[in-house]
């Protein structure tokens, strides 16, 4: 019988509990000189020592759930494995043993008609849902909120696990909402397709968490944002399902589906959804490239993309994250050419690397990847060569495995992401970047801040920003509210995105407004009390009170 | 002083008053032998001729909406050339001088405040507002029902016709909504830009009306449909502003653009939209092919798509069309070589029509018509060379213009269009075209009906279906609606969308629950009730009663 709780993963940090140490010894020098460490090793509490709550359920909703889905858990490791996502204050809490916010059960059906009959359940006894696909939400978009309820249960859709149908001449594929990433590859390869989706929480995250969170991937530069790749679906809402039908267009007024995309569960239950696929790329290229400061990567950058000459994959560090990048790479990647000699000589040390990847038939990434060398030239760009691409391509999935092991030596390790256009790109970064450096320099821990450009539109591009500092012990959360304040009104005075692909959640939640507007919060709150009368569904989260 | 009322348009028919016939003589022959023709001809009623209902439009209301937005017109003109728009049910009451349903007012507000104002004064006193952009749509999108109140007025947006900002760099331009077609091109065109959307009704169609109604353009498979293209935007609705910014994409919830794009007047008022813009093209070359029928060019035409080898322009015409075609064009155009021996020799005879565009720099044009041709050659295609496709680009937009002409000989011609994945386009193709020739040979007039496929999309198309047939004199509207009715229940049983890019207006409304579900109706219901409490935008339209 497989696990109904899904793969096993760490309860108070990242992925494979067997995973080995992603933070290299040659790298912790540099990071006591840049921000420092704890004295000593901080260490996540045994799981016997986590703090849970009783269960507020009542047995006979416990019962009713039960009916209604089949499967109901509420013993500790189910609990306190729902009890959190993966943002850096769940982590924190998670990893002393905090779990107050527990939820009263988890809830596992197995297909459409059990979400549908627990959501009846619970709209009748008055208890919260928090949809629960992967559980990698790095912005509180899975923390069981009870809002006005006195019980809360985390419905995980890791049941709902199948390959509904594939149309291989439309190529369109449908899947189920707790299809994972490389299960859901796994699956369509068997057909000779891809999804082409790549978060960085790729080997844990879900479909239906994906398109819950508008998603984007680290191909998605070339294969789309995840909005792009979804072609219908299927919610389950408390007032009725709301089926949206995979077509390639329609003129028939108002977008339902992006509606239900990007809702983050409080609207409903995303069960299944259709997805453009393509043909499984034979050939995967990845390079690095270097430029001689940021302003010259940004327009070398814009002029890929509008001249549609970009790769699939298009990231550009900036000279920060260059600097930690070749620390960490030690002798090897990117450390191997651009550390050296080489980039002296040619004027581009100090500068900033970029990765480039295509993906596709042989020939055609030969020829892709040709003319996005030349405009890369042309645009100021120096080839390092495949040694570095193929060395970010092995590493990844590894950046929170990272911040688990910065976390067990007292460094904060924290990313952000916005988006805005070409002609405020740089202004939006030095921005962001030195509202952070004030923000936690005036508490005393002046963090080292990175950015890179991860995403490219024909009209503007997005900023991922990560930010390291040494932990203010007991008082880490205070820390990183400073930290995210700062930086998210910097974003908002700059008339950028809160979020590119993180998504609300609950840690955006208070600048939700300045993205939509006093008008624009009301339709939305109309449409969730259209779908979810009794307010049920993911309390706290997405919509601040209208 | 500029008309107020935009450029002059026959309020009888389509376009320039002035425009030369567009029915060649020697099709006549080839017309009465397929479908036959009036006897006498029927020309449109004297202006002086149309039954036109007092204005019920209380003065009071009248001299609010002057103080409002400036410029009030009740003149016999200004409310006749507001009492339609361009459908055939419009073009037939209007031809034969019936003004019944005429607004008892147009209001022309010269800004977004005049606007607000004009509302709010409508939401005062209970009057029912359509917005009118170029009045071109074809679904009596802009027909002016009063629904529950006692006064419509039309709010015509042709004085907001400015460009509001050029962001170079992003390449991305604000226009106002009344900005029309060419006009948009023009001013664009002086920074060096184009929006690359072209309907059929570009010569008179608004960009508000773009937005609006979801439109698609005949080079939407390079440039992409209008809801590709809009970034940001600004709607005045009833209880508020609507203010979309214009970003290249964001995680930050559900899509509140994509509730105001497609939403057809019904829940408030676009004022103007930023607009992904791309440099103006150099060369534009434009290529007749043939295939041996529509099932090979529809194959062919699937695998220029999903091998992303598809040109700007893509048109595909199924025998029937290609017949008419033929036709039409007499010694000219397609038919100098697709009309003789080269095709019989050649085995195509009998076959389907395609056209081919590109835009863009010579080099890459020049480059990716050669990687069409490959593939379309490899799909069985024969090149015609250039005249038929430039034939074509010279034509693009008369197809309103014959309409006229084929009316005045009694001659119905309508057109309505869908889209489906790739697996079912054929099925589609022979139902619409089999139920259309059902129901209109049941009254007696046996129809020509044709088709052609006009947009792709990896996943799938659209078929654009003309259908023309004697009318029966005296109970026009009767036959065309059995027809329409034929056709819409045959695409709604095929699962495919009751419209690409005409939008659902009045004609649509019956299937507008298909294609949103009893869910997705309340859904948008709720934000109506919100954005419009009053219920004054547009009624009659888009939704059905909830």
């Amino acid at each position: 019988m497989r696990d109904p709780v899904g793969r096993e993963m760490r309860w108070w940090g990242w992925g494979d509990p067997d995973h080995p140490p992603a933070l290299p010894e040659h790298a912790l020098p540099f990071l006591r000189e840049e921000v420092g460490m704890a004295e000593r090793a901080r260490p996540p509490v045994d799981l016997a020592d986590v703090r849970l709550p009783e269960s507020a359920l009542p047995e006979a909703v416990r019962d009713a759930l039960a009916g209604a889905a089949g499967i109901v858990r509420d013993d500790r490791a189910a609990r306190v494995l729902h009890a959190a996502g993966k943002g850096y204050p769940d982590l924190v809490r998670q990893r002393e043993g905090d779990c107050a916010q527990a939820p009263d059960a988890v809830v596992l059906p197995g297909d459409h008609a059990e979400v549908r009959a627990a959501l009846a359940a619970c709209a009748e006894a008055g208890v919260a849902v928090v949809p629960f696909g992967g559980g990698t939400s790095v912005v509180g978009g899975v923390e069981p909120l009870r809002g006005e309820f006195e019980a809360v249960v985390s419905l995980d859709l890791s049941r709902l696990d199948r390959l509904v149908a594939i149309d291989e001449t439309s190529q369109i594929a449908v899947l189920e909402a707790g299809v994972r990433g490389p299960d859901a590859e796994a699956m369509l390869r068997a057909h000779g397709f891809t999804l082409g989706h790549f978060p960085q929480s790729f080997e844990y995250a879900s479909l239906g968490g994906y398109v819950a969170t508008r998603s984007a991937g680290q191909a998605s530069t070339g294969y789309g944002r995840i909005d792009e790749l979804v072609l219908g679906l299927r919610c389950a809402a408390p007032a009725g399902d709301v089926d949206v039908r995979a077509l390639p267009a329609s003129a028939a007024g108002p977008k339902l589906r992006e509606l239900i995309i990007g809702s983050e569960g409080t609207l409903g239950v995303i069960t299944q959804a259709a997805f453009r696929v393509r043909p499984a790329p034979h050939e995967h290229r990845y390079e690095g490239w270097f430029f001689r400061d940021f302003a010259e990567g940004v327009a070398a950058f814009r002029a890929l993309e509008q001249q549609e000459a970009a790769p699939d994959v298009a990231r550009l560090s900036d000279e920060e994250e260059t600097r930690l990048s070749l620390a960490l790479a030690g002798g090897e990647g990117v450390k191997a050419r651009a550390g050296g000699a080489y980039l002296r000589l040619r004027g581009y040390e100090g500068g900033c690397v970029a990765i480039f990847g295509w993906e596709g038939e042989e020939d055609e990434v030969a020829r892709r990847a040709g003319r996005t060398a030349a405009v890369a030239r042309r645009a100021g760009g120096l080839s390092l060569g495949r040694s570095p691409g193929e060395a970010w391509a092995r590493g990844r999935y590894e950046g929170p495995y990272l911040r688990d092991d910065l976390l067990a030596r007292g460094v904060m390790a924290e990313t952000l992401e916005t988006a805005t256009r070409w002609s405020s790109l740089l202004d939006l970064h030095a921005a962001v970047s030195g509202a952070l450096r004030e923000a936690l320099g005036a508490r005393g821990t002046p963090p080292l801040v990175m950015c890179h450009v991860s995403h490219l539109y024909p009209t503007g591009a997005s900023l991922y920003f990560t930010f390291l500092a040494r932990q203010q012990e007991g008082a880490e959360l205070e820390q990183w509210e400073a930290a995210k304040r700062a930086a998210s009104e910097a974003i908002v005075a700059a008339g950028a995105t809160i979020t590119h692909h993180h998504a609300i959640g609950r840690d955006h939640l208070p600048w939700m407004r300045d993205e939509v507007g006093d008008t624009g919060l009301q339709a939305l709150h109309a449409v969730k009390r259209e779908l979810d009368p009794a307010g049920i569904m993911n309390p706290g989260k997405l919509l601040p009170a209208g």
